[in-house]
């Protein structure tokens, strides 16, 4: 029986398990990337585990995120990124240099690879035919360090295109266009495979807004073929040598398909507050627009910004609208200012932002209360653009830039005139932001400013675990009450013990004193304990503040992972009754602990009551072993050792 | 007897007083400008005393501060700037048309005349024969109001120009000289005005640079005469009606004269932390670089970006350096952009920044601790750039470019070949981002956000006062204690309720809470209360907080004189031993205000301990008006009705 492209990658890289959906497997993961809010902690843990040089085929770290740099923190933190990239093998892209998916997708993908990047848009470079899949930090650090990355078999969806794309109708509808059918929650464990013949009117650039954009519909990665448009855009970035064919066999199955056919597209609109409530241009046009934001890794390549250039020439940005355009990398704002594109751009009154994330996760250009902003970006969960009354639009950067001239909603088709861009023949290739790693690493001196503090790392389980129940909160706490992110506290995510000080703090401003007078004690907690993003900070600072189990009616599975590799007891109660008992400040204690966590089942004794409960905690073989030397850094030293 | 320019132009626009040094003069305004900082009080002051149409000849509202936009409280100031000035006849400069007095060189500068602005660089634009001052918010909206603003007359100090400029030496480099020489202190209450056959050879952007930094020296402003090169520039702006010949008398006097021989200088650099710390660069060259930044209202002309491309053009940034362009208008970033000196300096590795003040003010670009960051800017304060321990060099474009190139400080006659620019014949004009007033004031809205807030203001004077001493503060109080200013505060500019939440903090926490719950009360203070930064919010928060009086031993100038602007009554003790007398929460009042502040002494009974104290209250006849009808805004509010 013949295989998909996703099955075909994945067996090439298969280290354990079969390729059956739902079962674990550990695939070989070729290259890396981190971006710096979440590769400080990255090299932190990687100079944790020991590892002198990368093993993959490529490491490279970005510098993306934090560039505004309000205080010290930000170029600490880069500093810090640059130094420790250089010892340990790995390429750093200096700020300024673009947005990690878009320069990596121009200058580092290799069709037919794995990557693994501590960044949920990893999947973009799924356009240029790699798996490429977004991890937490820790499991980047692992990879770089040659370990195998597991995940559970993905199923994998079809996405069949048919037709090819009208005028004015571009890839941002199409994803637009899956968003609306399958919905946010639609690629739970899959992976999204395009195939059909309308994918061969897509350039790479196009087919990597689709990949990235799949990471809204929860998709484990998005993928398309390696075929001969992929060789033209490698080629065309001098790289005509890492491309190779990959298609999916003729016979290939899928587990689901979607069929859409392009021609019967038109310009589509995400409405705030959730990427999948999407609707025709056509139909909401009208809408008053304060502010237009053109980039982010979504639509911020040089196809995207020349198809701007071209409906921007010689028009005026509306007076009540404020129209900020970031190119997605060094290339493409070079590319643009040479050819005069960025001349237009600017004489219509653009406002020019550094290649970077910026206002797609909140860093600047948040819009006035109760505005309307439509952006190109792949996002528009209420709040995250800076301003909790603002509504955010996603759509295409040529609905954005008609759009910014009208001052109001304007479907693109209104446009006059041609705007298509040829693919470049070659692009202007110029590394000279990118550093590559030292050769003389032993004499690179790893810089560590104040806001870069050591990663905590935990003991090996003791035979007693004791400590005071610190707090006791409800069902559904999610990562973000216990571990708030905001653009104030995004700056020191290098920095574990500022960090701790807010550690659950929405649930008790006085939880993380409590938990430095007691050194540390456990947390009780309902139902559904640590849903929400996968950060792994918030294992993080309750490790940083001793905490040693966490006691819980039942948990979200990525924040039990992340407690698991932290080396801090998940426990479920057997008896969900005993959650009543427990009071903040009565004194618990577990005997035994290596066997109890052996066995699976722990008996905690309450000393201030005079109680015993029973909890269960629900380990693999190998998670228990993480657990018993104290989280995973300590096993893969370990193991390396 | 010849006059200088200075006494010619004032002259011509003497409404009160005469031309005798350290005697006050009032003077007619032509032009006002403000920035966003400021600009939301100073356009809140004009909404207060319900101007309705400003009654200059011209006035524009600039946006180049608060660009970052990290949270909503920028854009609703933008708004509300935008949608204010527009009702009033204020011309409003959009976000990204560039830095207030660049593009007011550019295309509004007219001289022989008087400009007013809420900025202390104000002065550049002396640099096209203007009398440009800076002043407080209130000064600027009583000036669009078409109030007299009063001064007292400075000296007029002649820095006579001789010789040329050798090649690499530049504009910087000569006020940097006379900084060396007249230190920061040295143009406190003076006038600087150049003249000699050295200024022949000095373009207008050069002779702004030079009147930009005047303001280092603490002098009033700086002038150059308007000449053929003022001309020239006119012409090349298209705006050669706006030149007329200024001159001074070929037989005019002045107060004190410098002599500069242009030939002698050579590059210059301020060290760490003072514009007057000032070297030979190839004294201290060799100093290791993290960071250069290019830009800021003293050195981001056409002509300095043009040489700095030349200087980068297929060169590289060092690795180690971070080297940040903010291009001083959309002028400047287009013209470059259409002749490809932006690709150049694209393509160097530089990180090009929006066209605004941004890392001079801190607003961004924060350098790591302990940088060493070389600016183009005109002041290096401990701290303003963000970032307490690094250390800032302020010095030419040329010496700021090849010194990223070198990773370190570098004398830039090192630099080979020749990298002259001529004037260009005509410069891109393009004021698309410029927004003319209404021409239906009546029909325009203005928009508030949360973030702007009602300005205070204070009643008449009551017969009897009376209130508590909420704090007692020792000698030297700055303003930045009593009303702190940084990052995280500058955005709220515009909020005096949540800025009074911060008034005097750093000397007690309680005191707002304090003076809150006591609805006001007084404030007993040392020697030299209110010194440095002359900003009116430091008399704004205590006025909303409902301070009534301020007795102290003595007070700084300015801060006396914004008391008196906000009607609080500015006591000094005649015997300072009261001063140790009265304690926290004692009851004080003043029976008979009205005519003991007419009569000039105050006595202050204190209820508490049953004893009085004598103060002054030191007032001309025009500040008594001012406080007995509850400050200046109603002040004027009655003159005008």
């Amino acid at each position: 029986m013949g295989l998909n492209l996703t099955q075909k990658i994945l067996k090439d890289h298969l280290v354990e398990g079969e390729l059956n959906v739902g079962s674990e497997i550990g695939i070989k993961i070729d290259q890396t990337l981190t971006q710096d809010s979440t590769g400080t902690m990255a090299y932190l843990q990687l100079e944790a585990m020991e590892i002198d040089q990368v093993k993959t085929k490529k490491s490279v770290a970005y510098i993306d995120h934090n560039m505004l740099q309000q205080s010290f923190e930000n170029a600490d933190d880069h500093k810090y990124i640059q130094t420790v990239a250089h010892k340990h093998g790995v390429y750093f892209s200096k700020p300024g240099n673009g947005i990690c998916h878009q320069v990596h997708l121009e200058r580092f993908g290799v069709p037919g690879e794995t990557l693994l990047g501590s960044d949920s848009h990893t999947p973009t470079n799924g356009g240029i035919g790699m798996i490429a899949i977004g991890a937490g930090g820790l499991d980047v650090a692992v990879a770089m360090g040659g370990g195998t990355y597991f995940i559970n078999m993905p199923k994998v969806v079809n996405v069949h295109l048919t037709g090819q794309l009208k005028p004015f109708v571009t890839a941002k509808d199409i994803i637009l266009e899956v968003l609306r059918r399958l919905t946010v929650k639609g690629g739970v464990g899959r992976v999204i495979e395009y195939t059909g013949e309308g994918i061969r009117s897509l350039s790479v650039p196009e087919r990597a807004t689709i990949t990235n954009m799949g990471a809204e519909l929860g998709a484990t990665t998005s993928i398309f073929p390696s075929d001969d448009i992929t060789k033209e855009f490698l080629k065309a970035q001098d790289r005509e040598s890492d491309w190779k064919e990959l298609l999916p066999d003729t016979d290939a199955t899928y587990d689901e398909v979607v069929e859409i056919n392009l021609d019967e597209l038109e310009p589509l609109v995400a409405l705030p507050h959730s990427p999948d409530a999407v609707e025709k241009v056509s139909e909401v046009a009208g809408i008053k627009v304060d502010q237009v934001a053109i980039g982010s890794c979504t639509n911020s390549s040089y196809m995207d910004l020349m198809k701007v250039a071209k409906i921007l020439k010689g028009k005026t940005v509306h007076k009540d609208v404020s129209l900020v355009i970031a190119p997605g990398s060094k290339q493409v704002l070079n590319m643009i200012a040479e050819n005069g594109a960025l001349g237009d751009i600017i004489a219509s009154g653009a406002r020019i932002l550094e290649s970077g994330c910026g206002p797609c996760i909140g860093m600047g250009q948040a819009p006035a209360n109760n505005a309307v902003s439509l952006r190109t970006f792949n996002r528009n969960f209420k709040g995250r653009c800076g301003t909790t009354s603002a509504g955010v639009y996603l759509l295409s950067p040529e609905t954005a830039a008609i759009s910014a001239i009208t001052g109001e909603l304007t479907d693109p088709r209104a446009v006059e005139g041609n705007i298509e861009v040829p693919m470049p023949e070659r692009f202007l290739i110029n590394d000279n932001l990118i550093v590559d790693p030292s050769t003389n690493p032993e004499e690179v001196e790893v810089v560590k400013g104040p806001n870069i503090k050591p990663f905590p790392l935990n003991e090996a389980l003791k035979e007693t675990v004791e400590g005071k129940a610190l707090i006791k909160v409800e069902d559904n706490i999610t990562t973000d009450h216990i571990m708030p992110s905001n653009a104030s506290l995004l700056p020191y995510r290098s920095n574990i013990p500022h960090l701790a000080n807010y550690c659950l703090t929405p649930c008790d401003p006085e939880f993380p004193s409590r938990a430095k007078e007691n050194n540390g004690g456990m947390v009780i907690g309902g139902d559904n304990y640590g849903q929400g993003s996968s950060r792994e900070h918030a294992a993080l600072a309750p490790l940083y503040l001793g905490i040693k189990a966490v006691i819980v009616k039942s948990f979200a599975r990525i924040h039990k992972a992340n407690l698991i590799n932290s080396g801090i007891l998940p426990l479920t109660f057997v008896n969900v009754d005993d959650y009543d008992k427990i009071d903040v400040d009565d004194v618990l204690e577990i005997d035994n602990a290596i066997d109890q966590v052996k066995n699976g089942e722990v008996i905690v004794t309450n000393k201030t009551k005079n109680e015993t409960y029973t909890t269960s905690i629900d380990l693999t073989e190998k998670e228990k072993n993480i657990i018993l030397v104290g989280g995973k850094i300590n096993f893969i030293k370990k193991q390396n050792a």
